[in-house]
C-alpha cells in the first residue's frame, strides 16, 4: 500500500498534515491545540476540560442549539479530549461534508461565544465527571497513577478538584482560552477522502491569519512516585503500576513497544498467561505503553478480588522483571506479527489514521508510513530488546491501589 | 458503492454470508453459534459464558498455550461475546492469515479440549467477572434491566450467580456444549478481503460434515418488568428505563431507529439538549434501540448525582413521551443524515461489517445493502414516525435504579 502524505506549515505556527485514503467515503479530522491539562493554572485545575465543553456552547453566529444542530445535520460524529499537552477536537463525517464542518470548527476555534450563561453548566458537567469517577475505580486509579508518575503538571488529572472547579471564573477562563487556544503549535490532521488543494486553501483562508501567541512555557517539578493506597469498599482491588521507559522519538522505541507486546499483546502474552490463565488470579490484567514528548511510561493494571490481590501484585511484578532476562526469538517473532497486524488494521479507520498523523507530527515533526514502521519493527533483534530492558529495567515504580486493604509492597524493592 | 454479497447454506443448517470490501488488507469473521445465554439451564446460568472461556483452552492438537500462541502468531485479534441467542466468536486479521485462522477455529468448534483442569479456572474467571460488575454500577444496572424487561430467559444476565456458577460441573457443561455448539442455526460471516471460492471451500471442508442437532426450544415466561431500586452507596444514581418497540424485521423498524436518533443521536438530540445541556442534570444520558428476534426495546440510561436524580427521571420520561406529539420535519431530516452517515462510516470497519451481515441474516434471512438501508431511511415521513410512536408509546416501563435512595416513580404512570 503506497501512502500519499501532505504537510503544510503556516506562518502562524499551525501545521496541516493529511493523508489520502483510497476507497473510503469518510474524512476524519483532528485539531490538536496546545491547551492541554498541563497548562491549567495549578489552583485552577480542570480549566482545559471546562473550556473544551464551553467551546461547543455557541460560536460565530450560532448559539449552543444552532451549533449542535449544524454539526448533527452534517452527520458529524465528534468528540473532544483533553490530554497532557493538547486539547483535541476530533470529527468524522462523510467526505462531502468536510468543508462545511471545517467552516464550523473555524468558528469554534476563533469565535467561540464563551458566554456567561453557558459557563456554569460547563463547570457543572465537569464537576459531575469528577464525581462519576468515584463509580469507576479502575479508571480513577489509572488517572491518579499518572499524576504520581509523571513530573507535575504533565500527568495532572483531567477534571481538577471540587475546589479548583468551584474557584474558576468565566473571566479567568476566557483569558486562559485567549492564551492557549493558539495556532502556534497547533496541528490539524486529516485522513480519508479529500481534495488536498481545496483543503489547504480552506485551512489557509479560515485559520491562516489567526494570530499566534508565544508558546506557553511549562515548569515541571519531579514526580511524587511512591506507593499510595486509597481505601474503598470496592468488590475488586484495582492495582496500578508505572515505570519509566523511552519516548516515541527514541531509537529504542520499537524495542519498547515490542517488549510491551510480549508482556500484554494477546492471549498468549506473559501477563495474560502467567497471571490470568495459569493462576486464575485476575479479572483483567494489561500493560500498555504511553509516551509524552519527553517522558514515557509502561502502565500496568490488574483488577482482582481483594483476597488474591497480594499474589497478583507479586506475580505481576515478577513478570515485569523476568522479561529482561528470558525473552525468546519465538516470542519476539509473534510480537512483531501482532504489532504490525494491529497497526495495519487500525489504519483502516480514518479516525485512527488522523490521530496517528497528529501524533507522529507532534513527536517526530514528520509522518511515518506503515512500511517504515513495519520495517523498523521487523528489524528489532532479541538482543536489542534485552539491551533496552537492561537499560530501562522495571523498577522505581509508582504504584496506586484502590481497594479495601493496603498491600505489602516489599516485592517492589527487591 | 456497489456491494457484492455471497450466501451459502450448508445442509447441516450452517450458513456462510460474506461481503468483499475493496482496498482493505484485513478480513473479519464472526461465528454466531446458537448457544446464547437463553439456553443456559435455569439453575446453571452462566453456562454459556463459562463455555466461551473454556473453548479457548485447548482444541485439536493444541493445548491452551499452543492455541493462544497460534492465534497471536497470526496477528489475530479476537474476542468472544455471549448474547441472548448466540455465542459469538469474532476475529480480525490480515487477509492472508484468514485460512490459517479458520483452520484453528474449526478445531475450537469441533474439537475443543474442554479439559477438567481448564474447567475450574474458566469458572473462576466468570465468577470474577460477576464480582467485578459490582464496581461498574452503570453496566450492572443496564444488564439487570434487560433481565426485568425481556421475557425470561431472553434477557438473562451473562454471568449467572455465585450459586449457579458454583453448582456447574465440567460434565454438565460438556453435555451443554454438545447440544448447543451446533451448526444448525449457526451463522459465519466474513467481511473484507478474501477469495470467495476458497473461503466457501474451506468452510465446506472444515464444517460441512459437522453433525447437526435439532434446534433447542425456548419456553419463555412473561417479563417481570416493574420498578427496582438496588441500594448502593455510589457517587451517582444510575437510572435505567426500558419500554417496548418494534423488532428489526418490522415494517416500522426504520421509524423506530429514527425516533431513537431524534431522542439520542447527537449533541442536538432531545435528551442531550433537554436533560444534559439546558438543565445540567446529568453526567451521561442516552437512549438506544435493541432488538432480539421477537422482542425489542428502547433502553434509556441516565447517570446523575443523587440530589438531581428525581428531576432527571422526570425530565427524561417527559422527553420520551413528548416525542410522539411534536417531532418536526427538521429534526427528522437531521436524524436521517446522522443515521445514514454513521452507517456508512461504521461499515468502513470490516469487523462492524461482518457483525452487520450476521445480524441481517439472523433477523431477516437476507442481507441488506447500504443503498437499501439508506433508501429506506430516506423514505420515512414525519407522519410515519408519529404513527409508530402512537402505536408504541413510551409506557409500561421496566425501571431499575442503582443508587443511595429510591425515587418517586409516579411520573411513570401518568
Amino acid at each position: 500500500m503506497s501512502q500519499v502524505f501532505h504537510t503544510e506549515e503556516f506562518s502562524n505556527g499551525l501545521t496541516l498534515v493529511a493523508e489520502a485514503v483510497a476507497d473510503v467515503s469518510s474524512s476524519a479530522i483532528t485539531i490538536s491545540l496546545p491547551s492541554g491539562v498541563c497548562f491549567d493554572p495549578s489552583d485552577r485545575s480542570g480549566s482545559a476540560a471546562v473550556l473544551a465543553e464551553w467551546c461547543f456552547r455557541g460560536a460565530g453566529d450560532r448559539d449552543t442549539r444552532g451549533l449542535n444542530d449544524a454539526l448533527d445535520a452534517l452527520g458529524c460524529q465528534h468528540h473532544e479530549s483533553v490530554l497532557s499537552h493538547h486539547t483535541v477536537f476530533s470529527a468524522t463525517q462523510l467526505a462531502w461534508n468536510l468543508p462545511a464542518v471545517l467552516e464550523i470548527y473555524a468558528d469554534i476555534l476563533r469565535r467561540p461565544a464563551l458566554s456567561q450563561e453557558a459557563f456554569d453548566p460547563s463547570c457543572d458537567l465537569i464537576a459531575q465527571d469528577l464525581e462519576a469517577l468515584e463509580d469507576e475505580p479502575a479508571r480513577k486509579a489509572m488517572m491518579q497513577l499518572r499524576e504520581k508518575f509523571y513530573p507535575d503538571p504533565l500527568g495532572r488529572g483531567l477534571y481538577g478538584t471540587a475546589e479548583s472547579l468551584a474557584a474558576l471564573t468565566a473571566e479567568e477562563l476566557r483569558d486562559h482560552a485567549a492564551k492557549h487556544m493558539n495556532p502556534n503549535g497547533a496541528i490539524i490532521s486529516v485522513a480519508g477522502k479529500f481534495d488536498y488543494d481545496r483543503l489547504r486553501g480552506m485551512i489557509g483562508e479560515y485559520l491562516g491569519d489567526w494570530s499566534a501567541q508565544a508558546p506557553a512555557e511549562i515548569q515541571t517539578t519531579p514526580p511524587p512516585r511512591g506507593i499510595t493506597h486509597i481505601p474503598k469498599d470496592s468488590a475488586q482491588a484495582h492495582i496500578t503500576l508505572a515505570h519509566e521507559t523511552v519516548t516515541l522519538s527514541d531509537d529504542q522505541y520499537y524495542a519498547a513497544r515490542l517488549a510491551a507486546t510480549v508482556l500484554s499483546g494477546g492471549m498468549s502474552s506473559r501477563l495474560f498467561t502467567e497471571v490470568r490463565e495459569k493462576r486464575g488470579l485476575v479479572y483483567h490484567v494489561s500493560a500498555s505503553y504511553h509516551s509524552l514528548k519527553d517522558h514515557a511510561g509502561m502502565f500496568t493494571y490488574a483488577g482482582t478480588v481483594p483476597q488474591k490481590a497480594q499474589e497478583t501484585l507479586e506475580v505481576t511484578v515478577g513478570e515485569l522483571r523476568r522479561l529482561a532476562s528470558d525473552i525468546t526469538e519465538e516470542e519476539l517473532a509473534k510480537a512483531k506479527t501482532q504489532l504490525k497486524s494491529s497497526l495495519v488494521m487500525q489504519c483502516e479507520s480514518t479516525g485512527s489514521r488522523a490521530g496517528a498523523l497528529a501524533s507522529d507530527y507532534y513527536h517526530l515533526k514528520r509522518l511515518r508510513s506503515l512500511t517504515e514502521i513495519a520495517d523498523a519493527v521487523s528489524a528489532v533483534s532479541v538482543d536489542e530488546v534485552k539491551e533496552h530492558l537492561a537499560q530501562r529495567p522495571a523498577g522505581d515504580f509508582a504504584m496506586l491501589v484502590i481497594g479495601p486493604e493496603p498491600l505489602d509492597t516489599s516485592c517492589l524493592n527487591v
